[in-house]
């Protein structure tokens, strides 16, 4: 088939206007988040029916054509980046919350909901949705789903992962295959709902996906610890977790990114802190009470030289504001930002900083460092330009060295961010030639020709 | 191969003392927990190390040999009964546990070890391992990740696969294969761990499984309410979840199954209550304080005649106690116990009832009704004799009609005790073609040759 012929194909599914070839429009779609060479993609199209999205899938197939699904492409690990001359799938008209339950304590969507749009409208409801990645003002919930995005609550709440009860996916033959439910229970049938899960867009398209919900804790306390140094702040969350108590959120910041923030708002961070402990305790009011006092009498026991409770809604946020500022005060230092999310078991967290300092002064590099210390996912954000090409040969061997000492401190190359093309060389150090082997013949069967995002999470 | 030869292939792996020949060993392994036709195996193997399992695994494999893994056998989905003339690969030696890390709040085990053994053991490090499905005394850990066992506390816990962070698992050819970690967080490669929950033993052979585990709540409250009519401990059950308090369990009793268990042990139950509820909240200590009395309220609104707080541990035992005895005491009743797990959204679960009363007229039989209402996965039991043919087809006819409403209220065939043998026919109902296809396809490739656990799950 003539590419005009296939153009006109995919305009009588979704229509004239919802098929973009100019060049400005396919440029838009040659990169993602993460750093990486961009690809032109051959065509972008918008389906805006379940439908269409199933057709657009076989058309794809039938004609071996490459393609790749995008919601806003906040990906960070190329997982959106198109093959060359492939197709775009993009998901933005795909995006109604078919229905928020709140007897049962689910929602059913379409991928291209907006993810903090979706915890909203559920907040609005009186429920919770916990999920929340950094990207969640952009994100799309199908992107969360196939990259099983973290976040900042992954310690007490889970990851994206845990909120999946079930789903619609298309095949690749433009099938519609059904998984999981609306109950709590449910074991008809293979776990596909969990395999499609962080798949990447893989094993199949998301058509609807049903999202448990849960109630929200009555209440909330925020604070602000401050360390002299980073091995305090450290030392501090381990003995936090073995108090048995579970934060909602227990972030991290180093020296270099408290400094960065700083410059960037004016905040009046303390500059001088060895690091940064950015906590919030929620539950029942009692408990979050007793938490907080614990809290703040564990951190100080390991060297704080200040806790700072936030007294209001106001002063909370304020804490939440410095974190949130991380990454773009961060990404405004240097052109080119790698954010890594290697990722160690939370009792590793001080080898794993001091591992990440001896890097960066073995490469002479600016890492900054700052994440989610509760559950061991780090953000290591190396500050660099990748047009110095000598420089960038730095960049790389340091990245190789942070997985390396990952792995051999019982982590994972990635905690939240995806394998996509970025990491996909280093699966077997982690996950063995066997794991890949048992994917890849997986892959084979349900993806025969290779369409669904090729190049993604198991390549070679 | 003669079959001589491949005795003398096991004896090797696993020494002469771990290969069964015997009619009578064979007899023991040829039927489980289901109502289901006994098969007898041709040989039953008992690995005692990962090495012998995954050389058990590939000399099976290589002379294309049905092998089923059990472990105690306590499935009531017959995902246990092996094939005519098929190996029975014990896990019962393979019971250590390996590690329970204090620190990072996860545990490996080995998939023989017994479910009540583990969680005690994480109990005594002051841990909480939550999964509880009704068999734990008996049950395996490998049974119930091969089944994503469910249980009491799914309500507020969640089931088995909640807490499976990673595994190794041998391949159909004898590879280790390494899937997920010891991080909360992981996204490396595809979650195969998720893929091997609730897989009945049909894709892979647990090696290792790693699980999570969390602080234990501070504190907890039982309780037990006493209703004139199955109806309105529905509407409480409802009003209970609408006033967003999570109890750890909520259970239901019917009248049959009330008088059933106080003729079994006199222990005091109200005969002529129409239901029972069986509520425990567990926290924070002044959130189970609220949270029982907001629970005692609710129910008293609901016309609830009584509401017992459990005072001490005494009482709050012999309220599970009542729970415990509900099955062994229906099935004392009549030679044939079919205890079913269909599972409807709970606000469905008055429909559900009242369609199950329905259908025990309709039929002229005796179901009791039990289970976690708080969930929607409840255990219709139909009491009676498999000999008698009449009645039999009686309660084949019965047991469709139980699936048909369950979906026809959104629900799911099976909540908890897998699909087995005993479900495998109505899975096309539930899950449509498609689903079916891409699980078949899926398992041509990581099965060639049919031999893990053939007739489970996906058959056809």
């Amino acid at each position: 088939m003539t590419a005009k012929a296939l153009i006109k194909d995919f305009e009588a599914i979704v229509g004239k206007d919802n098929v973009l070839t100019s060049e400005a429009d396919l440029a838009s779609y040659s990169y993602d988040a993460a750093v990486l060479p961009n690809a032109m993609p051959g065509l972008v199209v918008r389906p805006t029916t379940s439908e269409q999205l199933g057709k657009t899938v076989k058309l794809c197939n039938d004609n071996a054509i490459p393609m790749t699904v995008r919601g806003s492409g906040t990906n960070l690990s190329g997982g959106t980046i198109p093959s060359k001359g492939g197709i775009v799938v993009l998901t933005t008209a795909l995006n109604r919350i078919l229905e928020i339950n709140e007897e049962d304590l689910y929602a059913v969507v379409e991928p291209g909901v907006i993810t903090s749009k979706f915890a909203g409208e559920v907040t609005k409801r009186g429920l919770f949705y916990p999920p929340d990645p950094g990207s969640q003002t952009v994100s799309t919930l199908g992107g969360n789903v196939a990259e099983n995005a973290g976040g900042l609550r992954g310690l007490k709440y889970g990851v994206t992962k845990d909120y999946v009860m079930g789903m619609t996916f298309y095949d690749v033959n433009g099938e519609l295959v059904k998984t999981g439910g609306k109950t709590v229970k449910c074991v008809t049938g293979y776990n596909l709902t969990g395999l499609m899960v962080g798949a990447e867009g893989t094993l199949g398209v998301y058509d609807t996906i049903t999202l448990k919900l849960v109630p929200p804790p009555a209440a909330a306390k925020a604070m602000m610890a401050v360390f002299d140094t980073v091995m305090d702040a450290c030392r501090a969350v381990a003995a936090i977790i073995a108090a048995k108590i579970v934060p909602a959120t227990l972030e991290l910041m180093d020296n270099f990114t408290i400094r960065t923030v700083e410059n960037f708002r004016n905040a009046g961070l303390p500059t001088e802190a060895g690091a940064l402990l950015l906590i919030e305790v929620d539950g029942h009011p009692a408990m979050v009470e007793e938490d907080a006092i614990k809290v703040e009498d564990i951190c100080k026991k390991n060297k704080a030289s200040t806790v700072r409770v936030a007294k209001d809604a106001a002063e909370r946020n304020a804490v939440w504001q410095a974190r949130r500022d991380a990454l773009p005060a961060l990404a405004k230092v240097k052109p080119t930002t790698v954010l890594e999310d290697a990722t160690v078991p939370r009792s590793k967290i001080p080898a794993m900083m001091s591992a990440l300092e001896d890097i960066a002064k073995k490469y002479s590099l600016t890492i900054g460092t700052f994440g989610h210390a509760g559950d061991g996912n780090l953000h290591p954000t190396i500050l660099t330009d990748k047009r110095n090409t000598e420089e960038w040969h730095r960049v790389e061997a340091a990245i190789d060295e942070i997985f390396d000492h990952a792995l051999a401190l019982g982590g994972t190359l990635s905690g939240e961010h995806g394998i996509g093309m970025a990491k996909a060389k280093y699966m077997k150090q982690e996950c063995g030639i066997a794991a890949i082997e048992y994917s890849k013949r997986m892959k084979s069967v349900l993806d025969p020709k290779g369409i669904l995002n090729p190049g993604k999470l198991i390549v070679g």
